[in-house]
């Protein structure tokens, strides 16, 4: 039985205690090792200790299946967690659905995203390894701002390389992380061999700006790399909102029989859905999980599933994923978060294996079902959770041509309160659609690195 | 003994079932009553009919303690309520206070601020009215977005008279406006007797937009008007901000010495102090009320009490209030929601009574404040309750000096999401620092409209 009300809340005391490591329940083999860029044999910690600390290490390459979140990290999620589920009944209503929808909302965070979920254990693992400085790349903004977030903090220093074309349309996450004290950088910059032999890209990309941050953290002793998506770890600090989305479902008294997550480097949709599938593949729940990315970055659904490097320059170990080709540059859609050519080596082991399912929507039709929600629930979402919303609208609408009472659980990681130009060309008519195209993939195949190939 | 979290959350359970009217409870005569700015005899419901709806004026002229929220009100507060309440732990380090101080947080609402907490309950009474379309004015675009929020959660069409100088320096708050269907107009505009009789006005101002609000209001049958602050019913819907607080405080078994508010047209003032303030004047509670307002529209601090217009043009009813004359035009500061000539006639009266102290700040000390706040705990505040940050560290900061572990509570009213190019002037020192001069003050005194002396 359902309750009646539209919002679940957690207190204080309910901040997950542990993460979600779901490597440790992932059936068959263990999915394929990343390998070094140098080598091509499998990366070893000590691979990556040049630029993370072991702390962190030691988590992206964990076989528990609950890793213990610090006291401090506990301690400082309380900034913003936990964070409400809300029941949106007025767009169930305006769907004529059958159907429940409910959505963890991940926007209320001092960066207006998920993003701090992942910034803050990561600042934190580097303090506490005497490092004073941070190097990371940004597409949108929503990563760099919230690890500059999380840097204030703990007294880090954070320097941040922001993909030009964001810069450029977005000034205001550059705002926020130099109000937090970070320093930023138009990418490609001068300030890199790798930024320099890119320096007449007009839009930059996050593959760019990754190994310009990973070129100066390898380089200097007091500063490490941060990413803000597709490792391990990184997926594994965001299941704190699938932890608590499952109590606040018992709150409701009702189970997801679908949970969506929109997936650029896949943190926010394994941060909600790993929780779920844990407990699917103990045999405890019988949930499906949808994937949602965009036409002109569709990795999942028209990538192929190959070792690839996760920057531009090769810096990065090759990695076992769904890839569009490492140099492959999207078209600048508003959903920059969404805007990487590779995904997660957990989220596309789970695509392959059948068990989490990808769509793919154009920029259009994900800003239609953005201002379908913000005019009944009220909430205006970022460009990318957008995406996540159109295929909720998606299940709703098919629960209703079915006539089932589908469940249907979303994540809105962010919200668009600084993406409202992209709104206000929506409104106009003048929003454009831009589609990846076979000839770019043809393309991208011929400079994929030599590398085994995956089952 | 104080509670050892951070964050204080409610539940939907805990959303205020009634508003508080401290009207019920001022001590001595009655407060002085509105006049018709026809006849100057006391104003009555019926000079009020017609721009509101009944619901709204009984509200106004309430003299009952407590009055029942509609279900579908409590309802529509499920999509932001309730509202976080954290205790400041970083900021007190920061400040080496005994203090502990604590905020409660409206910033994570659809709108990013307090306003929707009366834009909901407004626009539902319009619509069982059978209004179908509500006019307002907006300053920075923290009320138009939220009555245009409102306005789609039941159906209604909103107009909204966007104050010249934030429509050309916050066009995304007009996008948020249109997002959820609204439509917006610069003011002055040439579409109103109020608007082209000020077209010359550079950089238009509240009063100058309420005037085109209130005359469409007027004139059309299907229309009524909207006002975010300075009414009675409105500081009585903003009191769910302090209702929530008082039990929140309970969960961190502790009692504010202070409340702190910033004060424009005195809502979220009043939305925060009004409930602290029945149990002071009930003889349950001592504390302290410090309202925070701008030097460059210092209502409170330098203004007359003196009957005046709510609006430039002279079609609102004369209210008894702290004023600075009403066709002052404030210095354009940053915290556009502040920038009113006037103020609540409920906290005018509290000041002159001795009840709430009123106190000054220049922008670049409210922003070095906001800064500090946002450096230490995360959240970036908007630059109106950046003043109740100031004064919040001021209080802080004489309990050191004092040596005495003050309870502080402050509001912190919206997110600075949309302000961000005034923190980029503030971090370059290139933000101008206003002051009201004495000049303007006696050039005011001298069209204030003729009414009688208040005591």
């Amino acid at each position: 039985m359902a309750d009646d009300r539209t919002t679940f809340l957690l207190t204080a005391d309910d901040i997950p205690t542990h993460w979600v490591n779901i490597a440790a329940d992932l059936p068959g083999d263990p999915p394929p090792p990343p390998l070094s860029p140098r080598t091509g044999q499998p990366a070893g910690p000590e691979d990556l200790a040049a630029i993370f600390p072991m702390a962190l290490i030691e988590q992206e390459v964990s076989a528990e299946a609950s890793i213990a979140i610090p006291d401090a990290v506990r301690d400082a999620y309380q900034l913003w967690r936990p964070t409400p589920m809300r029941r949106a009944r007025r767009l169930e209503q305006a769907l004529n659905t059958p159907a429940r929808i409910y959505y963890k909302y991940e926007g209320g965070s001092p960066a207006g995203s998920h993003k701090p979920n992942s910034a803050v254990p990561q600042a934190y693992a580097n303090k506490e390894a005497g490092i004073t400085r941070l190097a990371t790349e940004t597409g949108a903004g929503q990563w760099g701002s919230s690890l500059a977030f999380a840097c204030s903090l703990f007294g880090l220093e954070c320097e941040v390389w922001m993909v030009g074309s964001s810069y450029d349309q977005k000034p205001y996450r550059r705002s926020m992380i130099q109000t937090w004290g970070g320093t930023v950088h138009r990418s490609p910059s001068d300030r890199t061999e790798a930024g320099r032999a890119n320096a007449s890209h007009p839009t930059g990309s996050l593959g760019i700006a990754i190994s310009e941050a990973v070129e100066v953290a390898a380089q200097r002793e007091d500063t490490n790399y941060a990413l803000g998506s597709v490792l391990n770890h990184v997926l594994l600090h965001q299941t704190v909102i699938g932890i608590e989305a499952i109590a606040q479902m018992e709150m409701a008294g009702d189970r997801p029989d679908v949970v969506i997550g929109c997936v650029g480097g896949g943190s926010n949709f394994g941060g909600i859905a790993f929780p779920f599938l844990r407990e699917k593949l103990r045999g405890d729940r019988d949930v499906r999980f949808v994937a949602a990315e965009p036409a002109a970055c569709p990795t999942l659904t028209r990538g192929v599933y190959r070792y690839d490097f996760g920057d531009t320059a090769g810096l990065t170990p090759l990695m076992p994923m769904y890839t569009l080709g490492h140099d492959f540059v999207p078209a600048p859609v508003h959903a920059g978060g969404l805007r990487y050519h590779g995904d997660s080596p957990l989220v596309s082991a789970l695509v392959r294996a059948g068990l989490v399912e990808a769509r793919a929507y154009r920029q259009n039709e994900t800003f239609e079902a953005a201002v379908r929600f913000a005019r009944t629930e009220g909430v205006i979402p970022a460009p990318e959770p957008a995406h996540a919303i159109r295929a909720a609208i998606e299940e709703a609408e098919a629960a209703r041509e079915a006539g089932e009472k589908r469940v249907i659980l979303f994540n809105l990681c962010g919200h668009g309160h600084f993406d409202l130009a992209a709104y206000d060309a929506y409104l106009a008519g003048t929003l454009e659609d831009p589609e990846f195209s076979d000839a770019d993939m043809q393309d991208a195949l011929t400079r994929l690195p030599e590398a085994p190939l995956l089952a």
